[in-house]
């Protein structure tokens, strides 16, 4: 890195980031400017950032490029922008791609973590003006998710970064940031399922296995895990998974099995694999009467849910998670305490560990199903 | 009349009922014999039975003929089968379409108003023998919703009438058996309104103005109707509906109509017409974060529901309501005792009284939308 920074007015800062200059395409490893934090904004060292699933699903799909991927991510804050209280150089934080502005309607209720002025950025640019803080040789690069952590140094608005205790092991809380988090409060904010419950879970993903452990430390008696692939059983069983399914050894639906082994349907099943067709299967698994489907995943393609009424009237409900439901700033901070307590397992998510120049290795990992979590070291 | 009867051996009984012989066709006054009520039935002289929405689209769509139609209807028992304890001759009733059992997983949770044994019977028999209760000159007749309230006598399951107070005017509360309940129990207990809130509701027949009366008394702030009839809004007034809106006057999609009008979008919607389509609407009319859509309505044709995924990961729920989550054996009395002592309208949802042998103009009134419901008197 060749920087030129003080603590008051911080510069560009030059230095490597893997960039995507086409869908679809290996990421290549660039010089790339990065502008000083504006107003109320942080740049953040990135120190780890591990790859989740929804970043190749954006890779694969969308348009918008030249384009810089990563949201789950760890590092330390190198500058902050007019305005900021919050931080100051040195801190430890998440990065975080649903902010929490503290303010909006939405962060002052309990019911909501869709802050309407940080909330889900789909366009590749900052909340504050829309603009990019990347460029490579003056032409702009644009954001995913407003965090962009496949670059040394990225910035990010201060409501889309959570401060953490600098005791805590950045290479190993950065899954906290996005998938963990995720399937852990989508078992507990969303679905709240409660002692001795029945629960399937489609997809053992990190967030499929975080709801599973997540569903575990409530007391469900039962953890139904659907997947095709055979290799996720293992993992599963370390998670609270006690029945693995796979639906290409069944002749009849899956839902059907599942309704047998569980005498009824399940009190609660989990769309974890970004398939909307699967959300139809996981409400035909629960039972009638207080059945909850959570669907979590972001579908690659056809992005209509469809189910028959008679689902609905038979007393079933379907209800959507984004990050878990919870409020990054106000809740994060003891999701990490509960890590370092040994309340929670994170560390059984990291199946690979990769230098940030293999990143394209991580990505072939996960499109081809070999992993849970990579952890991309950044370089020091 | 003409009956042989008597308190301990009840023999068949022959009395008028008007009998569907043919989808969409006119209802025919015939002759019915009657069967005694087996084991833990009862046969109930029928004093009134209100039209019902539900009734038109099975007779207008389905294949089981011939019929007798009716199922929101209130009468008097006389006499019961083996076994029966609850009832004696004499006891006023409501007879219900899905039943109670109180010994099944789901009647023992208080989650569930779905009993396994006596739910919502769809072939036209009855929930112990699956065998009908009538006949016309030895041909048998089947049933409807396991009540067929359109004859002088009828019989039931014991588990699907509810013994009500003798001061109750069963000329009334027939309608506490099915719609006004059934909007009241989607506030009440599937939506479970808070006070301030916003609600918007989809079809403002009975079940929609029941729905508006239930978020009434739980002190919703703006209670928007939609429908297309503008005759439906002095009515509408009187139960509640702050804001009416016809669909049909707006050249812009009526949800971003209603996300306008209610800062953002409702907390609660409700679909009550039984149109899939209109759910997704209801879902788009919501807010993110905590909008909540219940949909009670039985669709009489496309029974697909449609969504886009992001209406549910923006935070949004879909659930289903039948009968309102009451257990009618252990909720209506209640209800009953609400109307009694004035907590509830339910007069004002009696916009037509006709005679039994007037019926079909009944069906005529309902399908025009020219009422909200139409009580019919039994002869004497």
């Amino acid at each position: 890195m060749s920087s030129s920074s003080s603590i008051d007015q911080p510069n560009v800062i030059t230095c490597k980031a893997m960039v995507a200059w086409e869908a679809g395409k290996d990421l290549v490893m660039e010089e790339v400017e990065v502008s000083p934090p504006q107003p109320q904004e942080i740049r953040v060292k990135v120190i780890c950032t591990s790859l989740c699933r929804t970043d190749i699903t954006a890779w694969e799909s969308q348009a918008i490029f030249p384009r810089i991927f990563g949201h789950e991510a760890s590092g330390i804050v190198e500058s902050v922008g007019e305005g900021v209280t919050e931080f100051v150089k040195g801190d430890h934080v998440l990065t975080v791609f649903t902010g929490e502005c503290k303010t909006c309607k939405h962060c002052e209720s309990k019911k909501s973590n869709m802050c309407q002025v940080l909330g889900l950025e789909r366009r590749g640019v900052m909340h504050s003006d829309q603009g990019t803080r990347f460029s490579v040789k003056g032409k702009p690069v644009y954001h995913y998710c407003a965090v962009s952590s496949f670059s040394e140094y990225t910035v990010v608005h201060s409501g889309c970064a959570v401060k953490v205790s600098q005791q805590a092991p950045l290479e190993k809380i950065c899954l906290l940031s996005c998938g963990v988090a995720a399937g852990l409060g989508a078992a507990w904010n969303v679905a709240d399922i409660s002692k001795g419950s029945i629960v399937v879970i489609f997809g053992l993903g990190t967030v499929g296995l975080a709801v599973a452990q997540g569903a575990k430390l409530r007391g469900a008696s039962q953890i139904i895990g659907v997947d095709i692939n055979p290799e996720k059983y293992e993992k599963a069983k370390c998670f609270g998974v006690t029945d693995f399914l796979n639906p290409n050894e069944y002749n009849e639906p899956i839902q059907q099995v599942i309704k047998r082994i569980s005498g009824g349907g399940a009190d609660y099943s989990f769309e974890c694999i970004g398939n909307t067709g699967m959300v139809t299967t996981a409400l035909q698994s629960c039972c009638d009467g207080w059945g909850l489907t959570v669907t979590l995943g972001v579908p690659k393609t056809n992005p209509e849910i469809a189910s028959h009424y008679s689902a609905f009237l038979s007393g079933k409900t379907l209800k959507g998670s984004l990050f878990g439901g919870w409020k990054p700033k106000s809740d994060l901070p003891s999701l990490v305490n509960k890590y370092m307590n040994r309340e929670l397992q994170v560390d059984e998510f990291i199946t690979h560990n990769l230098p940030f120049e293999d990143i394209n290795k991580a990505f072939t990992l996960m499109r081809e199903g070999k992993c849970l979590r990579c952890v991309i070291h950044m370089p020091n």
